[in-house]
């Protein structure tokens, strides 16, 4: 592929006013959780579209809006890039920040070196402005490799609410070749970047347990009562107990260890079992001991691979300090299934109903409050080939990792669009929901370079296409 | 026995005014727990002593205090009677009142008809401002039949932290007869009252998991890393789901089905188990289906003498609204463990430890923070019988069980004074640690004038003694 040259030398020569654009944007708080500042934060970016040729449109909530925006690309041929982007963050409250978290001062991190300290600056109002001042680089230099669509949702931190909805009712409109999320791939400088070629779905779950015709008492009575009335706390504990074995991994009747690992994962996974340092990780995580002694293939084929249920939350009886001689009504555990590629929604919920209602749970309510499944890309799609050719071009070899852990919705590219995806760009940032959430300064710079260069490189691999996608 | 006809006239005539009182009392909030109004509490209470003749000392904790009385009798050779009295309640939060529980309105209750409706209305503030207006009623009519030593704690329902200690310090000072604590005996109007000869024991515990050398994080973690690490959720429930049955009878190794039980019992069980309205219990209770399908002559053994481990409060990761994907560092189950005679705190403690270790969970933390064993008194003893005379000249006659299944640590009395004890007086109350909590404004009076009549009834069975027992 051919670098962009001329939009590189553009974001060179403008560095100074998009880093400055950058800290204002971060400067705007919004905190969907609270709703905070997210309707200004929509309109500040609006207009900032506008000015760089966009056709914007908000849709869903009118507090929390979803901004979306077109562009066209300079040659009618060229492919369409449906893009991913969020304006909203978590709150900050009950965190020590050591300087506040929307004045976005630059100061050196101790991990990232010199860096813009703001709630936002990794996850992802830094990478959306880097994704904008890309899109104004090529404007100014002869126009966009491929045409745009972007979806800009300010809900992600409280559950992307509208967006599904918007994306299933918007199929035509959306349609493209491929989606994209510019995102940090680096943890701190001179990481190796990865692409991962899918994500882990999730299932929001609640069990509870409430008196029934098991037993329990409607009301809350004195626990001394406990030797004639069973108690719904007892009750969860003996069904929840039956959902793991003794190490704690997954066992419901009918749910396979693993989910669907095709062939061309097992090299993927062995490349990644052999950079695997278990010792390392165990140190990053806190932990003294793993689940159990399985060695690297084994750790990271559950990683991407093996379904889980985590328990978030147990809550029953009396919650507050001391003690409480009660015997609660209710006992509610509230979880996440992990559900790798080849579980549905479905099949879970069947399956765990089922493997209670088979021990004599039936009385234990199983509720799911939200939930997408895994979504993956096959490596040989040209969005991903595109990304891999950009790392290169900028010299860098990146690693490839079959699934991410944790979820994020892209689902609504491969289920509902039925469009291949991928996520990243070079560049390091961290603290995500944390305190002094950081991006670094060089790591911005960087993260507009592989960005302009992923979309000359898409436009290559893809050659000429029919025209926008929307006429078709 | 004679009815002490002036005191009881002199509680008719006084009744609004007593009442009046009684409402301003529990108008003032004690909850230990929390420290609310406990200090505010006690000193009210110490001035309505006082302004009865008492000579009134505060021991123990500031915040908490022991709040002591003494008054001679009428003549010399009277015999001494301890009285037992708390003053502070169980917590009011997350319980969905009728009326607010500090404002002690009354109005007609489905159960207990015209009721003051209060936290502490039944337990037990309510029956600590009947003692107080009979102590009135006999001081303005010709003085008290016995010398009274009156300890009213304000740390009951966190577990009389400073109670026992007191007693222990105070040997000689307490001497006494007998000691006694009004309390209702009915629990709705036309309930035969009875006289129990003796209490379960209590033990407060908590069951804590942590991250160690089995497994989990030191930090809170993202619950996708669940394939990886262990949590302390899942950990708490499987050591928890080990400690009863099926049927949420207690399965400790080691530990029996039933406390020691007398051959004196076993008459006992067999009238309760004849007067044992299954059905009726059920529908009192709010369940559908009791434990399991035992008998009556099962159940009331059980009641009396089977031990019981109760979970009061299950506490792990977020617990507020909506859910949060974390994987927990910390999990704790709050409980209470419920001794019949026999055990001791030392041979249950060491039980539930070998049963956790033996089943290699040697890292969940069980923690005591009180406890107290069961007590009990001889059915011949002068101050059950005097409870028996008193019933009697009111009318009615009483049905006597072995042990009550809810814990007070009469242990004081029998294992620390050695004397012996009772409890009882008529009146109906109920709703104790619940929301609307209540006693009847008509069981009040009864309450009044059963203690009146005891107070008469036991000075007249031990006929002279030598004296205050401080004097010997």
């Amino acid at each position: 592929m051919s670098l962009p040259i001329a939009a590189l030398d553009y974001l060179d020569a403008h560095w100074p006013e998009h880093l400055e654009r950058t800290q204002a944007f971060l400067r705007q708080p919004s905190v969907s959780a609270q709703g905070w500042g997210v309707r200004e934060c929509a309109e500040l970016l609006v207009g900032w579209l506008r000015e760089r040729g966009a056709s914007v449109e908000l849709h869903g909530r009118e507090s929390h809006p979803i901004v979306y925006a077109e562009w066209r690309a300079a040659r009618a041929a060229a492919p369409t890039l449906l893009l991913y982007g969020m304006y909203d963050v978590q709150p900050v409250d009950d965190q020590d920040w050591t300087t506040p978290p929307f004045a976005a001062e630059i100061w050196n991190h101790p991990l990232g070196g010199e860096s813009i300290v703001a709630r936002g600056a990794c996850n992802s109002k830094g990478p959306l402005m880097a994704m904008l001042h890309v899109i104004e680089a090529f404007r100014e230099n002869g126009g966009l490799p491929v045409h745009i669509k972007w979806t800009i949702e300010g809900e992600e931190e409280i559950g992307s609410l509208e967006l599904p909805g918007f994306y299933e009712r918007n199929r035509e409109r959306l349609s493209a070749d491929a989606a994209f999320e510019p995102f940090w791939s680096q943890s701190q400088p001179g990481d190796t970047p990865n692409i991962i070629l899918g994500t882990k779905g999730v299932l929001g779950l609640e069990f509870i347990a409430r008196s029934g015709a098991w037993g329990g008492s409607r009301e809350v009575i004195h626990s001394s009562l406990g030797v004639w009335v069973a108690s719904p706390a007892w009750r969860l504990i003996q069904a929840l107990s039956t959902l793991v074995d003794a190490q704690q991994h997954l066992a419901v009747d009918g749910l396979p260890a693993f989910g669907t690992i095709l062939p061309s994962d097992d090299a993927l996974l062995c490349a990644a079992a052999e950079r695997l340092d278990t010792e390392e990780e165990r140190r990053l995580l806190g932990v003294q001991r793993l689940k159990d002694d399985a060695g690297p293939e084994e750790l990271v084929r559950r990683l991407s691979f093996a379904p889980m249920l985590n328990l978030n939350g147990l809550k029953s009886g009396y919650l507050g300090e001391g003690s409480h001689t009660i015997l609660p009504n209710e006992a509610r555990a509230t979880a996440d299934f992990r559900m790798p590629p080849g579980f549905t929604i479905e099949a879970v919920l069947g399956a765990l109903r089922a493997h209670l209602d088979r021990r004599g749970f039936n009385d234990i309510e199983v509720v799911m409050d939200s939930g997408y499944p895994a979504a993956r890309t096959p490596f040989e799609a040209p969005v991903v080939q595109a990304m891999l050719d950009a790392y290169r071009a900028l010299g860098v070899e990146p690693v490839v990792d079959p699934i991410e852990p944790s979820a994020t919705p892209y689902y609504l590219y491969t289920d509902v669009l039925g469009i291949p995806f991928v996520w990243g760009g070079l560049g390091w940032a961290g603290g995500s929901h944390g305190p002094d959430e950081w991006c670094s300064v060089r790591g911005l710079q960087n993260l507009m370079r592989s960005t302009a260069s992923f979309l000359q490189a898409f436009s290559e691999r893809m050659g000429p296409v029919e025209g926008p996608r929307e006429t078709r």
